[in-house]
């Protein structure tokens, strides 16, 4: 069956691609919009943007809020205002602001002002919120009821709206005043007496998240409590909004996306740009960067020069002690800056992770160090050189964890992402740093190196 | 709110830290069993157990399931095995089969032959499929009806069911056999007339799950499809579960982990392990490899003792080639390695790919290696050396791009996991062979270097 699809999809745009083809309906029949994405993904701009014009509105408003983020970008800066508007029009709110949040900043005016009228309260609305916040995520569209009708009226509501609103799992329940009080889920419609009312039934013990709320942290909650939906509302308890589970997976992806691609010393780029010029541009200043601490590097080994010319085995062993310096801070920052992100940090435990790592690292800086010890003299019958590699790469290995785990918790204490710890940057960093600890302490006992 | 509760939650772990406590049930009003397992991590293992045990069968059964893993397996090691079939008894029959796979293996007999014996077919049948697959990680509990029943009989239906299963959102539709054939969300008995039978209202549009499939390809259909549960069937169409969103959040975080884990070189255990023991385990053998592969570095080097004798600054840019040779490869291997692990490579865009990261790499690679000249000439005022170093740059660049894209693709088509190419295998082979291009050339023109 999936395979089938995914066989369909491929043909599809096999046959759009070669150009041989006519534009029908009929040939995306059984296919749904993220497969019909799909399609318009794997193609040509030019060709994607014919197709795409040429399926009905209806169907592309549903197609273009998951279409692949370059390729959103792309259409909306061939698209016209106009074109736009309609679009937007037809989605639902939280998908219509972040199709704005897309559009070339000089265009929204001009959708803006396309906008029906009511729809256009609704998504201006929504587009003053962060666009990390609960605020830029949630979607206006929910069913509220009054706290004092009847579960028979509330069902009548439900059959009023049921085309209004997609994946009704709950109704929310306000006051007067419009402040959130609780929920009712639909299957509570259906096993209580119609003659109760909705405060009589409704669940009060559940989640809310405030509008201003990081996107992160409201992820944390659906992931902790295992939610499918959460109300949003403002400092006062007004019900604003709600966020279904299906938007907190995109969420949940980014932020795992963010931190591997700050991993890999990239941009967020690098998961949507389809042009090499803006993939080399999302990955150049980290490379920069990199090739001026190498060029830091060189320095240092120039500054060592006389060692050097004294003893040139000291060279060897440079790449050594760089490497496992990053390797192993690359492993502490990584634990940290996940767990960071994920909410799963717990900052009581501070203390006992940090000395939980200096354990790891001298269990493991030791049997490298011995290991190392142990291969230089097979190697180089050089005891003197196996004794310092084996002491410096153990107090390298033990410092790199240190300042692996310690760095993404001061970026975070001062509001940079901690996930830059984990990048170029800081294995650039311990490189220099081990290279001057290791050439230093040789320097220093250089005559007895030398065999004097 | 929130806050108020991670107070909460810091407050009493305090307090039962301090040993200044009394096991009381009041003291965790308000709180959920995620709140309470949060409480129960921060706190060291044995007064982490004894508060576990001090809390009644029904919640514990809760809050099990919602444990950290690593907290989890401690506590499984200490239990009896009639309290684990107690706790398992009460628990919904993923949960069930989850908490199995995680007791030591020994002691898994004498749990099984302690467990009611209607919970233990589902359970032993859950425990057949693949911890990995649809099988493993969908739920027995779910309300299914006939396809010839009315409305009215359903409603019936999930009146009388309504406490055994949670989250009702859809009722699943067999035949005779118990082949699927659609679902009907909750919402449409209130909608539909109840005289109707249900295969005229039932959804038949809708996804559905092979019980072998991998959990990373269903959960990618979730989130293509932004399902919130999807039925699970035999390869007959006979349905067997139901996988819910909340299970495919953790399917999520699990593979981003492990993806993240990869790149930083350590194990999975990285992210549940709390003993140093485990996580030095978990992390030494790539830290091994990677000690070798700098002992290789070494040994390359010392093959070119000659050359970099006769001009030691060629010596002072290795840490250059190798930074840079290692962090261009993770950029374009992390790209791939996600995208094939959430299901968003498409494998008819291959050679695009591969085309646009040749692209990149001529881009970066010329700026990069144009840079280095510029500095080096600056620096060391060397015109020859400069020249080696802006081409030899610009060459690891490009050739560490395309061995990026490649190796992840090729170790995906002979089925090992493509991440291990984002981690210190890669970059450690990356540096010996860039070591060995740098001085190789450097070698072969030395004479012209050394100013002959």
């Amino acid at each position: 069956m999936r395979e089938e699809i995914e066989k369909r999809i491929e043909d599809i745009a096999e046959l759009y691609r070669s150009g041989d083809y006519i534009f029908s309906p009929e040939i995306l029949e059984g296919l749904k919009p993220p497969d019909m994405a799909e399609i318009i993904t794997a193609l040509d701009m030019g060709v994607g943007l014919a197709f795409f014009k040429s399926i009905d509105l209806d169907l592309s408003a549903e197609i273009f809020p998951v279409l692949d983020e370059g390729v959103a970008r792309e259409f909306l800066e061939e698209l016209e205002p106009e074109t736009i508007a309609l679009l937007v029009n037809k989605m639902v709110s939280d998908n219509a602001a972040d199709t704005i949040n897309l559009i070339p900043s000089e265009k929204i005016p001009l959708v803006l002002e396309k906008l029906n009228r009511e729809d256009y309260r609704d998504i201006v609305a929504l587009l003053e919120f962060n666009e990390d916040s609960a605020g830029g995520i949630m979607a206006r569209e929910l069913l509220v009821i009054k706290k004092d009708i009847t579960i028979g009226k509330a069902i009548d509501f439900v059959r009023a709206e049921v085309e209004t609103v997609k994946n009704i799992q709950n109704l929310y329940v306000v006051d007067k005043e419009g402040v959130f009080l609780g929920i009712v889920p639909v299957v509570n419609l259906i096993i209580e007496n119609p003659e109760k009312r909705v405060d009589e039934v409704m669940d009060v013990d559940i989640e809310k998240v405030n509008v201003e709320m990081d996107q992160e942290e409201v992820a944390a909650i659906f992931s902790k409590y295992d939610l499918y939906s959460v109300a949003v509302v403002d400092g006062k308890g007004k019900l604003l909004g709600r966020i279904t589970v299906d938007d907190i997976i995109d969420v949940i992806e980014d932020e795992a996306n963010e931190d591997i691609s700050r991993m890999a010393g990239t941009g967020d780029e690098e998961f949507w740009a389809r042009s090499p010029l803006m993939l080399a541009k999302a990955r150049i200043p980290w490379l920069i960067a990199a090739l001026f601490g190498g060029i830091g590097s060189a320095m240092v080994l120039n500054g060592f020069r006389e060692s050097l010319e004294t003893v040139l085995s000291l060279a060897f062993f440079v790449p050594v002690i760089t490497a496992m310096g990053g390797n192993v801070g690359i492993q502490s920052s990584t634990i940290v800056v996940r767990e960071l992100a994920t909410g799963a940090f717990n900052p009581s435990e501070t203390a006992r992770k940090i000395f939980r790592e200096l354990k790891v690292s001298l269990l493991n800086g030791g049997l490298l160090g011995s290991i190392l010890f142990i291969v230089v003299v097979i190697w180089l019958r050089d005891y003197r050189l196996a004794t310092l590699l084996g002491l410096c790469l153990f107090c390298v290995v033990s410092w790199a964890t240190i300042v692996g785990t310690l760095v993404p918790l001061l970026l975070n204490k001062i509001n940079i992402d901690p996930a830059l710890a984990t990048g170029p940057f800081l294995t650039t960093f311990d490189d220099i740093l081990g290279i001057i600890f290791y050439l230093g302490i040789a320097t220093i006992f250089l005559k007895w190196f030398a065999g004097g």
